[in-house]
């Protein structure tokens, strides 16, 4: 369409590409200014080059899931029920799934009434809205550590502190807990909420005890503190049934994400929380102010699919398949990363490893993915700096043999850095600690 | 599943029931106090009764939509492309997509690069993501008087402060705009940009005429304040072809909103920003926050649609049929409410009601519903209390008939109001007004 313009703008060159430089970037909210790629994110360029073993992503294998099923379903639903699954739906997301949610989550022992459930893009938008609703800036959110990636960059996203407290292999350790409530609180720090991964934690791979679960709750409890338990791969347990969730020991003081991300698919990004009745209204607010309402026909598919297909079956067809994958994981991590050591899942998609003495996983990954192979270092899981002598190495993606291969490719670059660092030493360390901070390692 | 617990909290009161108190109410962030619940969304609990006739909603009619073939489409592509459709995407949106809305906005003279797309959860959570990564508190927005509720919504949550600017039947008045403008300037307030709805505004009714287009630009350019765009109904006019959107005449100031929700279905919440390369890229940083990727069966149902249906011969369908109900609406408003004044739509959904002197819209919506009619009160499109002596009214979703007795009703209830008015004069109204801020009144 042919029209006059009283612009200078280079028009014909917008068409073609766009502009690296920011004309706006003096005007960005000081929240923006935060807002950075996570590590996991820039990795994917390569991390999906073919050739690369890619032990470094969270995606789901979704390769077992019964595509004509679906598509019969989807059909159905379409034909009979096309203008609700086309048109927009509530804030809170529809009772329909709600209900459904509330039968999922009895797996993990909770008692749960629709009302209090608000469905989300993906447990990802619950995460967001809880910390919308409670975060000023400067206010203390305690994480585990290492923690999730992707909360870590919500909670920097609002300027919340994150202050990491510590895990041993049966997830976090109460005393310690108390010890960063304690201090934090003797400094005058507004701790808002704890964020955990009670069950086959990302990355750590560890499983909260059921010993220190009420444990956990109580020092929140008495410190005032909410909890934000988030569980997506609860119902991915390898050898048992689901722990109680921290939710059935308190419902006042919990709340809870889920999502279908994992047990079912992420392509529709649907999850949910169940929080107290009052916060779950606030959140219905904050979702209705961000998206008006989650995606119906997200919603419909999966409500039908979990009424009309066997869906825990598929689950447990995703448990024996994860669980072979997760051993052969380890039997590689065995036979060629003899020194490194490695925390053992019992469920879910991760194991943590730690590296020699001298070794930093960040500067490693240059090498790794020149030998074909790609992690995550763990320096993406902390707020402060630390994990540099661990990898997030997932399972949950790759084949068997391809694990066993991207293991073997590791274990070598492992080795050829040990070798370095045995030459060089601590100054071969401090040489890649700094050059963590260049603005031109990309790929870090 | 049995197990202990240590709490006190009434466990099975919960399975039942929310509690209505709110431990947690100290606790939430200053933004969350802001947030409420809009005008629009507490009226849709009496407006869907079904003896109601609701000219308050902006649902669109999706009835026409040709569900056979959307059946058989979707089956397709879950049996062809099943992993891809069910697996995570990338945070700004498959390029599949982003390529088909580059062809949508040539309609309106845009000339796009699909890098400079960002795929968003309704054009509403573009809203939201440009408010997060421009506002900090207490920064300006400057909207048309009167705005979109739902964008009104959006910058309150972020604390922003909004300025109205004043409209005609051509759109926001250039002038106007320019005093606005230099008057916040010079009370040292950061002005972040105009959101404006250039194209049957939601809920004036009025278009931006193609000689002030230019204007306007050129005045936000001066005060270096960014446009953002709304164009959910562009395609949507009665009587001719799409002026020129205000992005056209400055690609690199203008961040320009659109959506599926009204040219197609709003069921897979799909919307879209084009915005400038490096704004796009921190949207796409907020975005992956928020909700990680926007869902693949929405997108690339959407996608295949745009390319294997006639999608503008159904949105001219959609002009058609919204055409003839703007009409009944019209000759409905001559015959029964002689003594209001009116906007006259072009497209789009909605006209902008003025009742006779001394009518309060707010306070005369009880009176309505008791009718069964409902409208949406002006002061719900003004951040500062204005808009009692406004109505919006829709036409998009009832029938032509049910639209004539909706606005047959609304005539006896303006009728009846004026008689009061005429007896008690000023007295009456004060009264109308002060019942306004009653906590109470739970369908205001």
């Amino acid at each position: 369409m042919a029209h006059t313009t009283d612009s200078s703008a280079p028009q014909s060159a917008r068409a073609s590409a766009g502009t690296r430089l920011d004309p706006w970037y003096s005007s960005y909210a000081d929240r923006s200014l935060g807002m950075r790629a996570s590590e996991v994110r820039s990795l994917f360029a390569v991390a999906n080059r073919p050739e690369v073993v890619s032990l470094a992503g969270g995606m789901p294998n979704i390769e077992g899931l019964p595509l004509d099923f679906l598509a019969e379903m989807t059909a159905r639903l379409m034909r009979e029920r096309g203008p609700k699954l086309l048109q927009y739906g509530g804030g809170q997301g529809e009772e329909e799934i709600r209900t459904q949610i509330v039968e999922v989550m009895r797996h993990d022992g909770i008692h749960a009434h629709p009302d209090d459930i608000i469905v989300t893009t993906g447990s990802q938008q619950a995460l967001d809205l809880m910390t919308e609703i409670f975060i000023n800036p400067g206010d203390v959110v305690v994480a585990e550590a290492p923690s999730y990636v992707g909360a870590l960059g919500v909670f920097r996203a609002y300027q919340a502190e994150v202050i990491h407290s510590p895990m041993d292999n049966d997830g976090l350790i109460p005393e310690a807990l108390e010890d960063t409530l304690t201090r934090a609180e003797s400094l005058g720090k507004h701790v808002k909420f704890l964020y955990t991964v009670p069950n086959f934690h990302n990355p750590a791979g560890v499983t909260l005890s059921l010993e220190r679960r009420p444990q956990i709750v109580e020092i929140c409890r008495r410190h005032g503190v909410i909890i934000l338990e988030d569980n997506p791969y609860g119902l991915l347990g390898f050898d048992s049934e689901p722990l109680p969730a921290l939710q059935t020991y308190d419902p006042d003081a919990v709340v809870y994400l889920g999502s279908f991300s994992k047990i079912f698919a992420p392509g529709y990004r649907v999850g949910w929380a169940l929080a107290p009745y009052a916060v779950t209204q606030r959140m219905v607010l904050a979702a209705e102010s961000a998206i008006l309402s989650p995606n119906m026909v997200g919603q419909l598919s999966i409500a039908e699919y979990l009424k009309t297909y066997d869906w825990f079956q598929q689950v447990k067809e995703y448990r024996s398949m994860y669980r072979e994958r997760r051993d052969a994981m380890l039997e590689s991590l065995s036979e060629y990363l003899p020194s490194c050591s490695w925390t053992v899942p019992d469920g879910g998609f991760y194991t943590w490893v730690t590296l020699p003495e001298g070794l930093d996983a960040h500067a490693m990954l240059p090498r790794a993915v020149t030998h074909r192979v790609a992690y995550v270092s763990g320096t993406a899981f902390f707020s402060d700096g630390q994990g540099r002598d661990h990898m997030r190495l997932s399972y949950c993606y790759p084949t068997p043999d391809s694990i066993r291969e991207g293991v073997r490719r590791l274990g070598t670059v492992v080795e050829a850095e040990k070798e370095l660092v045995t030459m060089f030493g601590a100054e071969r360390r401090l040489t890649h600690g700094s050059a963590v901070d260049h603005p031109s390692t990309e790929t870090h």
